[in-house]
């Protein structure tokens, strides 16, 4: 790959060019290409290995936490993984030329609106070079061409991954782009209206706040999630122990799991004592307001203001006593990020006042917020997750890497 | 309406709260709201002239140009067609609820994803008063609380029509809200995140720009038409002409009005003198490439490569011959502003390519580019027509004034 000597704009350029071949194939073009970048990943393993190898020498030697380190490292098993996720999304419905909807209007023009690739997608991401093929695997599936955009320390696996997807695909030139250069790319990039469709980004608050000062073509944030569970009056206990435990404390690092615990005055006294013992014995900390503590006991941290707000990502939990489902709900849609929310109850009503008054991605009855995910979803796998209301809401998945099109016949027509 | 003592911010706040209220609406309340609003614009039409007539008053001394004063001007026979399509509105299916996908999951997960109001919507728009009402009856039928910023010259017909439509309309205060102080509003509005929800700017290029450099909320800018017919070689030639001759001058000020003409080598020769002459006879400009001109004659003027990116909004044609689909398909991406593009042809070949390879919000075969409608496409009506990829592609109706949420209902389900 000589683009050391091309500029972002002639890159996106010639991915543009790629695109408009992208968007005529058949599914059966683009699931051929995935099973070749697949054999080729596999194949082309040592190579892999060996460019990762020199990118987790380089991280040693910058201090790289042993986290970033574990997420940065492939090995034989890791390769073989990634070529196994994509062969899964070759074997995904594809979403382009999906009719949504059409009929014969009264004039007798036949219409029909129907999915079609975006055209170019950006995704720009930290360390993990997994993301440069899954990323790549979900583009090219739902026909767009894509432009990646690593972190510097994944520098010469990203560079290895990227071209062998390129070379073994045997798609046009530019269908997978890798930018190489240096940070001033990312504002690039960013600005490539009418070249770059959409860019994704995948990556930390830094990466959101470097974009959002920039960039002019649309970006879908990745979502941020203070997420809550609701234990109303009829609830049944157990399920509900049950699900606020998972959802705190089964991956407390996701945007999915709960942040903050509200429960109907009615529910309080048999369930929070109980509840409370269980999450601490997980290592949870407690921050209560001040009726949970009269019920529950002096030792609990006091929630503050700022409490209701926060997203931990972490072992950390809010407990709050409502009066009713009414002010489960407000507080909701006044604290919330609009993830995914969840009630846990026995009664139609409260589910279904639950289900149409929080504003949310995603709202749960009688189940845990950590469900919310494209895999999950049956939507085969995902690109990110959004809590932004326009084009996509919840999980990014092939749908949402698409537009739609009208596609309208006649006769001759005239107006 | 107290508003003149209330910030921006307050005054979407109190939107936002209308907002929770009406995204549980059932249907037939947000009915009953429109046909409330129709009678009252009806019974207080005296009222509505009154204010109208001071706003003439004022665009005459401040010397509106007559195109303006006739958009500004309202009239018993204007006002009772205003309400008439507040009625029409009403009785349109409504938006939200409509279940758009969902099933089973294997382990027992209910999920569906419905439509549902995006919150609170802020439409900026220009001289006509009509707007006032239109986009309050798109807005409320979906379920969500709009503000209005109109224009100064306005003034007093927009606040008596939006005092009218949130009084008679019974929703909570906030449902339909008028902006009325100066400038600095729209930036704003525009900034107002988390509480404005979209943005629908309508209105010329100058309006557009000024929200461009303020805007932090999403905008769902007013689509910019480049619009191209293209003869086929097979073309029915007399179609063909009905088709540029409709397209080009039913309504030339109009963004889906065709600018550029393509014309396959083939078919030039039996097509071009007989449509150019046609098109002059209709008081078309044509500017001509210099194929055209040997086949047609001196009497044109040469197309300079401006003219392929120009949309001229007026009775001015670029004409240029092809030598293939690919070519025509090629110049339009190339070209075109992604609006409305039609083909002409009789061979399925030539349209099946054409309609897969031309990237634009509607691809037309045998048909006028000028169908590209809201009420033509059956919506029942539009707020606005986007040219962009993202959430809505081509005429914006109720469908497209929703977003989606997913509601996930299981029994006790941890992960």
């Amino acid at each position: 790959m000589a683009v050391a000597t091309r500029s972002v704009t002639e890159l996106c350029q010639i991915a543009k060019r790629a695109s408009r071949t992208l968007a005529t194939l058949d599914r059966g073009a683009k699931d051929a290409a995935l099973h070749a970048i697949a054999d080729a990943l596999e194949a082309r393993t040592p190579e892999i290995l060996e460019a990762n190898a020199r990118d987790m020498e380089a991280g040693r030697e910058n201090g790289l936490s042993p986290a970033l380190m574990d997420r940065l490292r492939l090995d034989e098993a890791r390769v073989a993984a990634i070529a196994g996720q994509v062969r899964d999304v070759a074997a995904l419905p594809g979403p382009v030329g999906e009719v949504l909807d059409g009929g014969r209007l009264a004039n007798g023009l036949a219409i029909r609106r129907i999915r079609t690739p975006l055209g170019v997608v950006g995704v720009v991401y930290e360390a993990r070079p997994n993301v440069t093929i899954d990323a790549t695997a979900l583009c090219l599936k739902s026909g767009n061409a894509i432009v990646l955009r690593g972190s510097s320390s994944a520098a010469h696996s990203n560079a290895v991954l990227a071209a062998i997807a390129q070379e073994a695909s045997g798609l046009p030139e530019g269908s997978v782009t890798l930018l190489t250069g240096g940070r001033e790319e990312l504002a690039e990039l960013a600005t490539q209206n009418g070249l770059v469709d959409l860019i994704i980004p995948r990556g930390g608050d830094g990466l959101k706040k470097a974009l959002e000062g920039v960039a002019t073509v649309p970006v879908i944030y990745a979502a941020a999630g203070n997420c809550h569970v609701y234990v109303d009056a009829t609830a049944d206990l157990d399920a509900a122990r049950r699900i606020i435990v998972n959802a705190k404390t089964q991956r407390p690092g996701v945007c999915n799991a709960a942040e903050t615990l509200l429960v109907h005055v009615d529910a309080a006294k048999d369930f929070l004592p109980g509840a409370l013992d269980e999450l601490r014995n997980a290592g949870v900390e407690l921050r209560v307001d001040a009726r949970t503590k009269t019920l529950a006991g002096d030792g609990f941290a006091d929630a503050t203001d700022e409490d209701w707000d926060t997203e931990y990502l972490a072992l950390i939990l809010s407990v709050k006593i409502v009066d009713s489902v009414a002010e489960a709900i407000e507080h909701v849609n006044e604290h919330g990020s609009g993830h995914s929310e969840a009630i846990v109850t026995r009664d139609v009503a409260a589910a279904r006042a639950f289900q149409t008054g929080v504003d949310a991605a995603c709202v749960y009855v009688n189940a845990s917020t950590r469900f919310t995910d494209g895999g999950e979803f049956g939507m085969g796998a995902e690109i990110g997750n959004s809590t932004q209301k326009l084009h996509a809401r919840g999980p990014i998945g092939l749908r949402e890497l698409c537009t739609v099109k009208y596609l309208v016949e006649g006769d001759g027509h005239t107006r």
